[in-house]
């Protein structure tokens, strides 16, 4: 169903819109040059399609006054923050108002008593953890796009990282919100405190609910001190079964590292060929990351070492410092774009599995993709089972797309019979949603559509996104 | 709205339950003696309503069955766990069938590598604490209730408890859950693994429902490795001024304690009385307790000490070992049966403030209790802002209660105004559902009976709890 509003009463809209939102974003046809629109057509999913208007509110009577008229004229609404999803959460696919959060940007308040902070939705999530530590505190969740993404973004998706076996994802942060409603009403959510058990847990429903729910104007978080000391061990492995034992044997120390991340053969193979770096050219890397006091930091590091040096077969690398680790955290940081620049068309997915499962997944993985006669390649956060899955394709033509999706499908199947998810922190919207009925049985789902009608009886705020039906 | 079933076909509703879920429990008016029902009739609260007939399932196809047969007949069905709750949750107000979940008591496995339990809604929740500790891993939870509360029931509440500063709440540990839905459909949330982003966040939306939307029948729970070590450290204070400048000193301190607790002058004088140590007769106590590992616990113990110190005019005793360690905890742990012993008619309530406002809110609590010709206590976690405040009662008369219950409300209203909530752990249920406009707006509360509606649209499922219009 495309968006209600015919085109032909585009205008008529548009005045609409502007005089309760001025900052209206319009195609731009008689210039013939690039529309305002492109720009919110699209987020890294490969998904896209032209919505009819965008709208910018500056604040959340704005934004609420733009949904309360959707549901009169109506017409369809679409949140988006950066833009970095990679589930299509932010595309208009039917059309309709694009309601870009971007210039809702503050920083409220940094309480460095209560370790709360207070943002608006645009604020980028990098930046937002780069004023908590200058004020010696720290903000957890750390996807790989932290320094673009929004925090209304992560919000919308529950985002994780790397850091998500120690410390958790989002919804763990997140104290309270303020919510545009699909109706136009706002409320609040939780509260400034760390306990609050008044009425049902409306925050939790709202994080990661990938804008179908309601419109994130405003985020109360929980911060936590900043860790005194990190300390950064690498293993190169040469050959599977001795990574194999180094997983293993990293995962049976009862310390928690802030980050455990592998990076199998073919995706070292891409970091090393796209930076020109051919030492990195191995079997598998993992990378330990432990914070804390200096002393017990030490302690788990060396802890580690030693399992990794009595499972055998690797090469460990600690870092001296800082800027050494930084260096040791090249290798890992450099796939995702590495990947992107060999591999322009990929399938590229976020499944987890019990951590015991995860050397199991990725063999799989392999298996599956040439069992459809295509290449995979698999690195991610083997503290939490959480495994980015790249099904690659050579052409990216239709036959080769069909494929590879049938391989994504095999993908998630596998995943689900060793006990995992078919997504950890990308969420489903567009890309997984034909796949939610292999991990949610139809009373789940019937459930969840339940809950959506209930508070979107109009359907007007991203309808279609997780539930086809919608 | 009594339980919808006439009490003349009371035998027919027994019959028909017996043939799906055999251990039916029955008032026994012929023998005159104690009826069974009686034991299913209250919980802590002080609210009681005797129930038609009590149902209690050996599995979650019986309780499916119990839910299925209560949409078709209708009748009202009232989850209980273990009884310890303090705000009526479990209480059938309405009559129907209480469905008493006791009997489903395994711990189904503790998956020491995933750091994983799995356990049934009828376990204890200090027994599973102990049965993780005995292999190393750690349940942080802990309600004061602990020893004999179920793990439903914490889940049902969202209980928290002494280290939830540090450690969170239970809504941080439930990976997921079975759930049987008001309908009698019985649904999977959430997942095994740390991260999972498939649909909405169900699991938390039945974390803290208090039994009104779903009957939870098995939970997955998140463990951590168990702490090396643990160090407690007491300070007690004799005037009011010393013993805010030492709350403020343990509140600057960057370090989180797992435990960070404060007993007011007239709680202590009541475990002083009830246990017969004069020497705890003090104006104020606070309670510390660090936990890591053995260097950074010495560390973080060390930094309060001196930052208490410098405060001044507190008596420091620092635990030489963990026995040491519980004589220090005795006087904390004594306040609840001695208050309770000592004042039978009191309101005993669960608010929550920023951390900032703890001391402003206890004294404040005296202020309005005597405005109102009452005395108050209060106690709890400084560390988190969550003080259990007693408004005591000398008679327990019609017309003190009256008084008390004007006070309560003047308390609720003053830890809002400091921006609180109305409850950080004992949830809303009966005691508190009169109070929720004072924190939730109209269309926050109309969302959250919209969900509500949604998934029990015959209304059979503990209506009334939380929203009175249920």
């Amino acid at each position: 169903m495309p968006c209600a509003y015919p085109r032909a009463r585009m205008t008529d809209l548009e005045a609409l819109i502007a005089g309760i939102c001025p900052v209206v974003l319009r195609g731009d046809d008689a210039a013939g040059g690039p529309s305002a629109l492109d720009a919110l057509a699209s987020d890294k999913s490969g998904w896209s399609g032209l919505p009819d208007l965008g709208a910018r509110p500056r604040n959340t009577a704005e934004a609420a006054a733009v949904l309360r008229l959707a549901n009169s004229v109506p017409f369809v609404v679409v949140p988006r923050g950066a833009g970095t999803g990679r589930v299509g959460g932010a595309v208009p696919e039917r059309g309709g108002v694009v309601l870009d959060l971007m210039d809702m940007n503050r920083i409220l308040e940094i309480d460095v008593r209560e370790m709360i902070a207070r943002v608006q939705p645009g604020v980028r999530l990098g930046h937002l953890q780069q004023e908590c530590e200058a004020v010696g505190l720290f903000f957890p969740p750390d996807p790989a796009s932290a320094k673009d993404c929004s925090v209304g973004g992560a919000v919308a998706t529950c985002a994780g990282g790397l850091r998500g076996a120690k410390y958790g994802t989002m919804k763990h942060y997140v104290l309270g919100l303020e919510v545009v409603l699909p109706s136009g009403e706002v409320i609040r959510t939780g509260a400034r405190t760390r306990k609050c058990v008044t009425g049902y847990d409306l925050t939790s429903l709202f994080v990661g609910s990938e804008g179908t729910l309601g419109v994130v104007t405003e985020i109360t978080l929980r911060l936590i001190p900043k860790p005194d000391a990190a300390a950064t061990l690498v293993a190169w492995y040469d050959d599977e079964a001795a990574a194999a034992r180094g997983v293993a044997a990293a995962l049976e120390v009862r310390a928690v590292p802030r980050a455990l991340e592998f990076v199998d053969r073919r995706a070292l193979s891409a970091v090393a060929a796209h930076f020109g770096r051919p030492e990195w050219k191995r079997h598998a890397l993992l990378l330990v990351e432990c914070d804390g006091t200096a002393a017990s930091v030490a302690g788990e590091l060396e802890t580690i070492r030693r399992a990794l040096e009595s499972a055998g077969g690797g090469h460990v690398e600690i870092a001296a410092g800082p800027s050494d680790a930084e260096t040791l955290w090249a290798a890992r940081r450099g796939v995702s774009p590495a990947v992107t620049a060999m591999w322009p068309h990929r399938f590229s997915e976020d499944v987890c599995v019990p951590r015991r499962n995860f050397l199991e997944m990725l063999h799989d993985l392999h298996g599956i993709a040439a069992a459809h006669g295509l290449e995979a390649l698999g690195f991610g956060h083997a503290g939490d089972g959480n495994i980015h899955a790249s099904v690659l394709m050579q052409r990216g033509d239709d036959e080769e797309r069909a494929r590879a999706h049938r391989a994504v499908a095999d993908v998630f199947r596998r995943a689900l019979a060793l006990g995992g998810t078919l997504s950890a922190e990308h969420g489903i919207s567009i890309s997984k949603r034909e796949f939610l009925p292999l991990e949610l049985t139809a009373p789940n789902i019937a459930a969840q559509v339940a809950i959506k009608r209930a508070l979107d009886p109009n359907g007007i705020l991203n309808p279609g996104k997780i539930f086809p039906g919608t």
